[in-house]
């Protein structure tokens, strides 16, 4: 078959996976509400949510609004494609599109899953499948937006005049412009994971440390005014979010890949038969991993009375079939679109899906107490709060190891396995980026899967919260927390994915930006200077002509030219001041819910249960705080690389991109384990375990600070560098052009 | 004058300050020791700080052996000059001596500044001024031995026929070889600064955790066992620490500058005449520095009285006096060397001091209770523990940005400024970078005085001590803590010397790599391969020509060969890990620690002063944790720039030592700034300036909770990091040969 009859599975995958999501939509609302004041609760989170959203959405547009109109001036003086300004808006509209789904489904499946929880007979396996369904929603809504995105803008491309070359090189123009999607994509989701991150995790600090820490009570009493707010807010920081960012992380590898294989048949001089191969490739992957998520969905059902290890095997049943199937599957692909290195490229592949797994892997063995590293964060309990957080702190530095090392071996086997050598050379640079971009899409193949099983987390959490402000008893609740519990090992395997795919991503898109300053110098002029202070100048077409090697010892992105290294160390501090903003954006909102707590429980009948908690206050304090604490960060990510670029050049912005990728990954990774160990220290006291464990002694006091710490560190900052990483890149490709005219200035 | 006569200034500065560094320290001896309880309480902490440093020096020396003897067999097989390992041997032993003797002199100053403080007249001035000379001891000693041992190493390698070549050629060997004494002093530092910071902190957690939480113990109550081990801490990481930290600083940026000087003129193919300019302008600034410091060190004094602003303004007299000094003799000194481009240069080296200053600037607005920050993170601690930490880690992550904006600009001033130009370009950069490393020597120029000014705080503070355990009574120990607090404030300006430096002297070290890597492949032979796996040839001859542009196109150091990009992910996290177990050696020591406080206070006697606390079991357990826990991190330090180089090549040793610069500056920023601001937080609460002020509440307990977590952060893992930054670039440096060597197999 050719590519392009092959193509047509993108699509058709877009429509099963939406299709199934729309079942699953729909099979879930038939399912049983419950009691009337089950409904109530879930009345009040869904309303929550929705406002939250809504006021989220409007800030958004507004900046997208802005940010569109500069691209249109940027278009109008030839600085960028005329298209840019309206694929920047598809990017984000489905990405927003895809959370507001997914938190939708959440906000309406969670009071039914406690409902299905009520069933003695069969309650935990119907809970777990509505639970899991209605994650997969998400998982699904994500990955069908995602692919019809794409596949919609290749159709309109190749097939209308927008487009003004022939042959490969309306290959790589095409897929060029496609990238710039992915800003659009990028943008939401920051707004969506620092928004959401820091609406939860206002509302949960403000919830313990009143709550808990002053008044013991337990996790989601209805007496505790941010209850619903702290409800909420899982809803709109891990799923809204999460969807948000793994759609950027998904498109973005599929275009990444798809513009690095095109630049790097027509850096070979190759044909456009030989190009569409590689462009396709990334794209049917997908195509088809969306089609085997749908089947995985099915595998996963357990029995009644099932323990932790059971339920967690129903659940890797269904990954581990669809991540065998899919590696399978890519094989085949890569044979029928005739790769010549099909081989080495479906190595590639493989090895992507094997670093997500055992990033995953690692995240668990720093982050569950079954292992050592929580173990010893609880034995510090022991001696008080302070040697919680020193050796909390201790760990996830340490364990920023191995998921580095993991990255760097997978990306060299990408690299060589794709260029079928075992050596790094200037010629087959181009071919290993691709083999890079391809082993992302492959870590990311099973989406519609891996993002169901995060989703299911926050709905097993807010079907907790329900079941006990509903009173439904013990056995209920013990139904839930065993799902709820199963959702904190997943989300530790779902971070390994959305951190892992975001590095490679991100490394990837370096050598985009490479060919978007290539065609905005082709597009400019004969020629242009090499910055503003530049005095240096560089023909366009011969520029055009170069390999990447070539490309950057003309602009010597060298790393003893000044700007690079520069470049480097302001990266690598923008992620800590982009992290530091966030986690001080979470100290302030959450120390105005702490005051609203205090001050409706020091009202005597709001404390006795005789007079209802003003739920309502909260939600507007993690509202608002969100909305006011989330531009600055945001903008930082924006305007820093543009900036960068207008004042230091090409050198500036690659050492930039660099030290924000490596220094935001390893950021990342410490702040993610660390706030997940702390967590589960917590919780392992709480298990009485040890001889030091057990509620409400000080020890668990010390446990608890541990945690509330953790909250911002896992919840807020740490999964919102994931999108700093990828933003960059995306700023830096989309405002190329702009380099480019400044320096004719 | 010749530079070959205004060398000789070199020499005699370094007699100078160690002259007046022998006076002050005997002049110090003849001070009263006071009453026999002072005697004693002094001679425990003398005897644990030199227990310990016998301890270490052992360790120390076998890891010394060792790399000597490794050493040994590469340059009998041609990989490195026969001289290498006796300079490395000599840099650890001067680093290790001026350690040794800063110890000595502040374990017998600190019970006299206690006894001079008794004095009701006179005492504060005659405390600061004891105080503040015997801090001298340590900063003349550092400057001298420098200087000694660069004068020394000179006048051998110049007149001996050591060194087998003429003209310029024989000044860049000179040069080259020289830097290798650094990696001694850096590696002697390493063990120092880790080892230190992990017994001092052990010491301060262990005993602020049981005896202030617990037991509501002041400060250096004598029946709290781990006291003396506390005191002991204060000399053994603050002052010997630090000392063999800044030798190694001090030193390295000296000779940096040298090798690069000399090779900048060989590169633009000068002549020796040219050459011994740039060779000497470093040194005999150095010199010039410290004749003006010992000037400087006398204009320090005080009256009776003097409020905190009085004591900060002498000492700032000093500071000003010298700097102001040394500004307008540096224009001298490069007029009277004849260099071509003086005010160029001498524009690098104002910059430098200038950064020096600035970053101690920002460094005090985010630890110091006069400003914003500080009070933000004591406002916290009114809802408990965990938002002070939150707070505390969101303001040292945003802390980091002016630094870094510090940095970037004033590499960019240092270079531009030096090559006499408004843009980069390959032609220039050799004198760019020569620039950079003479600012760094400007930064340090008046080391001898801002050292002093460092030491002079762990004197203060163990004189406090001191006259708490002696029980001299409430005048003195006002006295006392009037001192300390001003030595927390010139702490900051301290940190802000000794990381701005690190930065700057490890940027200019990139380059010096790259003549060890030219140099070594011309001694190996014709020709040899780019790496291990490597199949390209590079011509030897062909190399040793290049300038550092083309160098680094030779060998593809650009930001998309993956070699480099993944270097700089694996640099970026070595910071983290190294952090992370220094976090978590501290982490252990502190508990072994609190559980031997807890066991001897459970001893009713002991608690109620009617039996002597057992303070030696407790200095034991520091130094056994310390010496335990510091090899492995100071291993790896070592092993994996030489691993790195074998594997990956140039491409990737460039990477780690970029990632490693930069992801380590940022950290250490952020951690020495937290941890800064948290004790200071914890101090502001004291004071009871504010309403929600006042000692022994629960909101001063969440700020001790601060102060405990910060303790490690700014006295073991920050610091630890700016020599991380330069201990991995000097082992590149010495085993560049081994890269080469090992290509050839």
């Amino acid at each position: 078959m050719t590519p392009e009859v092959l193509f047509w599975l993108v699509p058709l995958a877009s429509l099963i996976a939406l299709g199934f999501a729309a079942i699953f939509f729909f099979n879930m609302k038939k399912a049983d509400e419950g009691t009337d004041r089950m409904k109530e609760i879930a009345g009040y989170v869904r309303e929550g949510a929705m406002a939250y959203l809504k006021q989220q959405y409007k800030v958004v547009g507004v900046v997208f609004a802005i940010i569109a109109v500069i691209f249109c001036i940027m278009a109008y003086f030839g600085m960028q494609n005329n298209i840019v300004p309206v694929a920047f808006l598809t990017g984000g509209f489905f990405s927003g599109l895809a959370g507001f789904i997914g938190m939708k489904t959440a906000t309406y499946a969670s009071g039914r899953v406690a409902q299905a929880c009520r069933d003695e007979q069969d309650g935990l396996n119907k809970g777990l499948k509505l639970a899991f369904r209605s994650g997969a929603v998400l998982g699904l809504t994500v990955v069908g937006f995602g692919l019809l995105d794409i596949s919609a803008w290749y159709l309109i491309l190749d097939n209308t005049g927008l487009i003004d070359a022939q042959g490969i090189d309306k290959l790589v123009q095409i897929t060029t412009i496609m990238l710039t999607f992915g800003m659009g994509a990028s943008l939401q989701a920051l707004f969506a994971r620092v928004g959401g991150g820091i609406y939860t995790k206002a509302a949960d600090v403000g919830a313990d440390l009143v709550g808990k820490t002053e008044y013991h009570f337990n996790e989601d009493d209805p007496r505790n005014p941010a209850t619903i707010a702290d409800n909420v807010g899982d809803n709109v920081g891990d799923v809204a979010g999460m969807g948000a960012d793994l759609y950027e992380s998904y498109a973005g590898s599929i275009l990444a890949s798809a513009a690095l294989g095109a630049a790097a048949v027509a850096g070979m001089g190759g044909t456009y038969d030989e190009g569409i191969k590689m462009v396709m490739a990334p794209m049917i992957i997908g195509a088809v991993g969306a089609i085997l998520s749908v089947l995985g969905i099915f595998i996963v059902r357990t029995k009644q009375g099932a323990n932790q290890t059971e339920l967690m095997a129903a659940l890797n049943r269904g990954i581990n079939f669809s991540s065998v199937l899919i590696a399978i599957a890519a094989a085949g692909i890569l044979n029928v679109l005739g790769i010549e290195n099909w081989l080495g490229l479906w190595g590639s592949i493989v090895i992507g899906l094997v670093v997500g797994i055992a990033i995953g892997k690692v995240t668990e063995y720093y982050t569950s107490f079954e292992f050592k590293p929580v173990k010893f964060i609880a034995e510090n309990a022991t001696t008080g709060p302070a040697t919680v957080i020193i050796s909390g702190i201790g760990v996830g530095m340490i364990s920023t190891c191995w998921p580095v090392i993991f990255i760097v071996l997978g990306t060299i086997g990408a690299y060589l396995c794709a260029t079928g050598s075992f050596v790094f050379s200037a010629e087959n640079m181009s071919m290993g980026l691709y083999g890079i971009g391809i082993a992302a899409v492959g870590m990311l193949s099973t989406l519609g899967l891996t993002l169901a099983t995060d989703a299911y987390g926050p709905i097993s959490d807010n079907a907790g919260g329900n079941a006990e402000m509903s009173e439904l008893g013990e056995s209920v609740r013990s139904r839930t927390d065993a799902l709820d519990a199963l959702g904190n090992t997943t989300a530790a395997t779902g971070k390994g994915f959305a951190i892992g795919s975001a590095a490679l991503t991100a490394l990837a898109l370096l050598a985009s930006y490479i060919e978007e300053i290539k065609m905005a110098a082709l597009h400019y002029g004969e020629s242009f200077k090499a910055s503003f202070f530049s005095t240096e100048t560089i023909n366009s077409a011969e520029l055009a002509k170069m390999n990447i090697a070539e490309f950057m010892a003309k602009f010597d992105v060298t790393l003893m030219n000044p700007k690079v290294l520069l470049g480097i160390f302001v990266g690598a501090m923008l992620s800590f001041l982009f992290c530091g903003l966030t986690m001080n954006a979470v100290g302030r909102a959450a120390k105005s819910m702490v005051e609203e707590v205090r001050r409706q429980l020091s009202d005597k009948d709001v404390f006795e249960g005789r007079k209802k908690a003003d739920y309502a206050r909260c939600v507007g304090i993690s509202t608002q705080g969100a909305q006011r604490e989330m531009i600055v960060p945001s903008m930082i990510a924006v305007i820093v690389p543009i900036a960068t670029g207008l004042i230091m050049g090409v050198p500036g912005v690659f050492g930039l991109l660099a030290g924000g990728l490596a220094g935001g990954f390893v950021l990342a990774v410490f702040m993610a384990n660390s706030g997940g160990a702390w967590d589960n220290a917590k919780k392992y006291i709480e298990t009485g375990d040890a001889d030091f464990c057990g509620k409400h002694t000080p020890v668990h006091d010390a446990s608890v600070v541990g945690d509330t710490v953790g909250d911002p560190f896992k919840d807020t900052s740490g999964p919102s560098l994931n999108i700093l990483i990828k933003l960059m890149s995306m700023v830096s490709i989309v405002t190329a052009g702009l380099n480019v005219a400044f320096s004719l200035l």
